[in-house]
């Protein structure tokens, strides 16, 4: 970190008042979001210089082609990474922090894998690590979690935390598009990336998610620890069938307090249309915070989008500079094991099935041995077989599943049964 | 303020380990929130402590009958003010502040009518004044526009900051009840105050909005700067017959900028389905915030109950104890002037016409004259009068209450008109 310089004031055309110290601010990456905080960041310096006492210039960029990372490195107080991926990104931030540059990055895979580790590195350096848009884009995590609930015990966290899969699967739920066809529209319009991979098989929201439990509950939580499930095999059919109990589909992720473990999961997951995630559309994203001292707070916003990701980098810039405290810095530490087995959940069933006497008869009984109740039942005729959706009643998911199999040997049964989680209440 | 004292940790059946500090906290005020605040800090005083590596203890407590006000000021590191209303709050906040005290106090006309003098106190003192439960409930609202939207330029709050006439207008709407009846229910589940004539004038809304809008824009905003209306005299028909346009009836708040002003105002107002507020329900507050660079955050949680606003308070309290940075630290003083006047909504109209034709016509060329126009419309024959109900696009709103005027005086006008602003989009 380079020692506190001075410049003069403004253009050279309006004569200097008081010579401002400046912050030397390096950009490693400037893809889509790299050139959105550019512009920010132009488009505000005066504001913030006013407001800081200090000005931020942009001490150095580093492209794949060009740009030198020790001159950044050597010009810079606070380092801006945002070149996504583990590696060089990984080795770049690890760099900075141990030469004393504060580091704001947007990676969740980074802060999800390694995290902790640069935090620590961080503490030890007496320089701020910030993330705030590497956890549910513009809704505002961190300052809620560590601001207004900083000493309330909180139950859980639930939130719709990417963007690409909540356009599509509603995408898909209105037009009756496929899940390619709904991919393809959401590329176009800029809210899923060339290679959406990670969006769509439930990796980015299980990052986020690791990231978030570890804020909301103060013990650590890794990627590894948390289980996701993703929305590639997603029936449409299924989005239109489920329009009848009033579901709408969602990729849910949610780090529930147990007796003394946590549980952090991505899954599909149907939610009434009561309930705080159902009217969360297109892109955005949305959190849930359920604590006993503040029954529940909802925040949303938007969830990707190059500007509004670089606005909340940018902000991170500035609560560095202005030694704002760190989220982790008023961690009340708790060890808390991961523990995902045990869940319990409603369900979605469809089946195709024989049309005769005593089909729903059947399947309820195969339930029944499972300990599992049906709270409704549709069946539709469709010529000599029906088609039968279900929603159940709460049960041992490690039951259903076994039941799920039973119900696929059963002589009436003519398809396959798919089956998804359903939620009702926050 | 005292120094820090020493007292050797937990109860004396265990050994004591280290001394720890202790913070005395005292309480002004102890009715419904005074106790529910009392009971989340015994709840919470170990992992407080925990964290904070200092212990707050409760240094005494003046109710209307008991304590002495000099004593507490003796034995206090922060005052926590839960009395209410303007006298004797005021002089004892001034006092605890001069004292060298942090305040934190949930008094929402307090800190509208005095915010800014008491701000100022504090801030020549070096002490904390904080006021977070005083804005929505538990709605983050600080650490969002002081954290994550620091630096962030605002284009426009708009709320539902009173639990009160949200539940009851929802009551309303649902049970066909009148406004006296709603009331009477809300008072019975505690929704309501034995005296809820601030609550359903619009007063309480307007004094958060004041908070709010200073917050948000960093300028100066007085109670007397906001333009208020209340729900007293809604007619639970409209609320009826405003489903047939999927509008439902809110108690907005909305603080907005102009080109070099303010607007800050509180209304009912009809918001359309898809309105982000639309689905705020009970006695729940939510905030949105309108911002170029993040597009639109949406959070809601609890507008009142004792719990909540006791766990709020605090936090806060904490917030102090931490030397976290206080909201007011990092405002961005703008000098905005508050300007009410040129505004322009969409209205409802309620009509009885005679049934005979050319009434529509009548009514919508009157409308044209003012320059509004007809979005749609609906009418219902009574016998030989009609129903009318319209609603407009937006227009200027001093033209159309000279519009209304002049339809109560159309020949085939039989009721006096009744409007009610709409809002359809965020």
């Amino acid at each position: 970190m380079n020692p506190a310089r001075t410049t003069p004031a403004r253009s050279a055309g309006i004569p200097a008042r008081t010579p401002v110290k400046t912050v030397g601010v390096g950009l490693l990456g400037r893809g889509t979001v790299g050139s959105a905080f550019v512009d920010e960041f132009n488009a505000t310096a005066d504001s913030i210089a006013e407001s800081l006492g200090k000005r931020p210039v942009i001490s150095g960029i580093l492209r794949r082609s060009e740009g030198d990372f020790e001159q950044i490195l050597r010009d810079s107080d606070v380092v801006v990474e945002l070149m996504g991926g583990l590696d060089p990104a990984r080795g770049y931030v690890e760099k900075a922090l141990n030469a004393g540059c504060d580091v704001v990055t947007a990676n969740k895979q980074l802060v999800a894998h390694y995290g902790e580790d640069l935090a620590r590195i961080a503490g030890e350096r007496d320089v701020h690590f910030r993330y705030e848009a590497a956890i549910a884009g513009a809704v505002p995590i961190t300052p809620v979690l560590k601001g207004n609930l900083l000493v309330t015990h909180i139950d859980r966290v639930m939130g719709i935390v990417n963007g690409t899969t909540n356009f599509i699967l509603e995408e898909m739920a209105k037009t009756q598009s496929t899940f390619e066809d709904a991919l393809a529209q959401a590329q176009k319009l800029g809210y899923a990336e060339p290679d959406p991979t990670e969006d769509i098989n439930g990796k980015d929201a299980a990052a986020k998610m690791a990231i978030l439990a570890r804020l909301a509950f103060g013990s650590s939580v890794k990627f590894e620890d948390v289980d996701y499930w993703g929305i590639e095999s997603i029936d449409p059919d299924d989005l239109l069938y489920a329009k009848e109990f009033s579901l709408s589909l969602k990729l849910l992720g949610i780090a529930e307090r147990q007796e003394d473990s946590l549980s952090v999961r991505v899954f599909p997951c149907f939610v009434s249309d009561k309930h705080p995630l159902a009217s969360v559309h297109g892109p955005f994203n949305a959190v849930t915070i359920d604590a006993p001292a503040i029954e529940l707070i909802t925040m949303s916003g938007p969830g990707a989008g190059a500007r509004a990701t670089a606005s909340i980098v940018l902000n991170d810039v500035v609560a560095a500079v202005a030694r704002m405290p760190q989220a982790d810095y008023f961690a009340v530490t708790e060890s808390l094991a991961i523990d995902n087995s045990g869940q319990r959940s409603c369900f979605y069933i469809h089946l195709i099935v024989a049309d005769e006497p005593g089909v729903l008869a059947n399947v309820a009984e195969v339930l029944a041995k499972h300990d599992i109740s049906v709270e409704s039942a549709v069946q539709r005729g469709l010529g000599d077989q029906a088609r039968l959706m279900l929603v159940t009643h709460e049960c041992d998911e490690d039951g259903f599943w076994e039941a799920l199999l039973d119900l696929s040997k059963l002589r009436v049964t003519r398809s396959e049964p798919r089956a998804i989680r359903v939620r009702e209440q926050a």
